[in-house]
């Protein structure tokens, strides 16, 4: 198979269909949605199918549990699928907007109208449900898409592709609209991210390696995700309860998430008081804490933090701890070890919270609340392609709106430049 | 000089340096603003001396008269700096701006708070004056700068620097704020496109050649302004008047701008009457057509427009004509043709209007409206980084707000999730 050549194809197949999707309406592009749903339902035997032989070849290669995990389509995961697709369904179409529309000296009218952005390509690992979800956002936002999955997932990825492209048939749009790479070649990422004549963005989905790799070599924008090391500090204002709510929700409630803290700031002011009431939380969790030498002054038997624990993004059960000097001393350590995703300030000095706020430059900054809340879901976006720790575009999580841009008009009535 | 170990010395001070600029205050910022302009009216002599050199330079090398003239320093350019910098002082601050704030069903309340992208690059050619048109912008929108502007204007735009320093320590911002590359060697250029830990964004104004280099080896996000291929569609609905009236100031208000037209596309149901009286007109202005063959049949004398001529930006009294089968016709050739920079439809009729608005992807699409409203200035963004033809970030005409971003503000009272 010439990679080049077919992705090439796949790559013009897209384009043109994005006309046809951009154009077609709410109607036309929910229809689409919710015949995919019925599709998957129609499908369920078949799917179970494809995913077994991807499931038998993955443990033929030896995947781990975890990995087996992700590939397993479970009835469950089945139902959310089409859950899902009834969710995306229901969300406001955000095409079309028009806003901001002044009348110029000029006598021009000026406004901005939302557009697709056109072909988003993306890449992802080796959990089949993503499909499901990408293609949707992509297809209600009214651009075509073109997914690659991880290769130990091809067959059910097909399968999933099948019933996508019955629900674009049955509402009229092209199939090309989504399109589900064939091949398991890992040419075909190269290629994807190098035709910006095709592809208008890529939103890679997975660990951070993948997505280093791609942002490195990609010559289409990138919407990525890199890790997050996120921050809970506690101020020497704050109120003790919301403080412990806060800290233990924020690494307990999950641990395996990008928006769970990995690093508690603590004010030394207040340390000694709040500390030891933390490790008997953290402890009751199963916590393992890892602290300065001022924490382990307050806490005895904790574990001494080296250099890398600040910037490690553990995923795990783990806290490094850290007694700080004051506000300052907290943004100063954000700042220089946060990667700029979710950070949060527990206070209830208004100026401090303020400072906070501004002085502190993460994709989600928040004052008395939970890290876990940086989610597209709980922001009220309806939906999540993934969560931005880029600037421009857009930052945070992004819903339809990050796979939109907006475009001027402009209305006049015979009105030139003079 | 080792350029890599510069550079990334330049960089880093941005880096340092746009934290400080990010949180200084809407008057510090316009204190800087003003403190430069003064410092530019008092070193007219010094800016003066520096042009001459560049000049004298200039000449020696051969620099050919536009480029000489793109290059000189007239006290008028000097005013106009100056007046300009008040300008900006004068624009709204974006920064801080929170927006969208609502209250989620958890009971935090979220919202967007506008913040400065970070480090801004800025890449141009010879005239001096985009160092202070530049360095204004970013400054006022909480940005540090990287300045390059082309190697024959080096001790101008060194002159200019001095002034913008100046203006930054009279405000007590740190000089790094605004850096002007010392060297003239190219490689220095490679090194800013390539520094995403200090550089957020790049800007590259100038020529075609300049900035397809510049995106193609960047390894930081590009805010690319390529060619400007617009076109004004005579709709057989549309006023005769306005239609002649358009098309005129579409091509000849000015020649050598990006939004200028360069195609003009006739329904063929109108073309026998109103081709003769644009030619007359164009005649007048002194404007070489080329037509398609249908063209030529109604106005023997004019030259045969070849595929190419399509995809031609002129930049000069040279206008491409074709003659098209009705809306459909002329979407299709835009969307074949066009840099989707600015398309323009002429007609009384609100169904294609509305088709033409929502069917030409487009960062500027205009109904009875000439193509060189196309602006920043025009569009009330009070001033004009570039212009835009990528999709993602900003389209179009990018003001202030295009060298911003918007992070995620929560407020909680000790909220967690459950």
């Amino acid at each position: 198979m010439d990679i080049a050549a077919y992705m090439a194809g796949v790559g013009q197949q897209a384009r043109q269909a994005a006309t046809a999707v951009a154009r077609s309406t709410t109607a036309v592009r929910n229809q689409a949605l919710l015949a995919t749903a019925e599709a998957l339902d129609a499908a369920r035997s078949e799917l179970a199918a494809a995913n077994a032989r991807d499931l038998e070849s993955g443990r033929t290669n030896g995947l781990d549990a975890a990995m087996l995990d992700r590939l397993e389509l479970t009835p469950a995961r089945i139902d959310a699928m089409i859950e899902g697709l009834s969710q995306v369904a229901s969300l406001p179409d955000p095409i079309g907007e028009i806003t901001d529309m002044t009348y110029r000296p000029s006598g021009i009218q000026v406004g901005r109208m939302r557009v697709p952005l056109g072909v988003v390509g993306i890449i992802y690992e080796s959990r089949p449900n993503v499909t499901v979800e990408a293609a949707s956002l992509c297809l209600k936002s009214g651009n075509a898409t073109i997914l690659r999955g991880g290769s130990e997932a091809i067959h059910s990825n097909q399968a999933i592709a099948a019933c996508l492209a019955q629900g674009l048939a049955e509402a009229g749009l092209p199939g090309n609209a989504v399109q589900v790479i064939k091949t398991t070649d890992r040419a075909a990422v190269g290629e994807l991210i190098a035709m910006p004549q095709f592809v208008d963005v890529i939103v890679p989905r997975g660990g951070k390696g993948l997505i280093e790799r791609i942002s490195r070599d990609a010559r289409v924008p990138v919407i990525k995700h890199l890790d997050g090391i996120c921050h809970v500090y506690i101020d020497s204002h704050a109120d003790p309860e919301k403080a412990l709510a806060v800290a233990v929700n924020s690494k307990t409630q999950r641990y395996g998430t990008c928006n769970t803290m990995e690093t508690l700031l603590v004010d030394q002011e207040v340390a000694a008081d709040i500390l030891p009431l933390l490790a008997d939380a953290f402890r009751e969790k199963g916590v393992e804490l890892r602290g300065c030498p001022q924490t382990i002054d307050i806490l005895p038997g904790v574990g001494r933090a080296t250099e890398e624990d600040w910037g490690t993004e553990y995923l795990a059960p783990i806290l490094a701890v850290r007694v700080v000097d004051g506000l300052d001393g907290a943004i100063e350590h954000i700042n220089r070890y946060s990667s700029q995703h979710t950070d949060s300030i527990i206070t209830e000095n208004y100026t401090r919270a303020r400072r906070f706020l501004i002085e502190v430059d993460s994709s989600s900054v928040m004052v008395n609340a939970s890290t876990r809340f940086a989610d597209g879901f709980e922001y009220g976006l309806g939906a999540e392609i993934g969560i931005s720790t880029d600037k421009i575009h857009a930052r945070g999580p992004v819903g339809l709106e990050g796979l939109t841009s907006q475009k001027y008009v402009v209305f006049g009535d015979g009105h030139i430049r003079t």
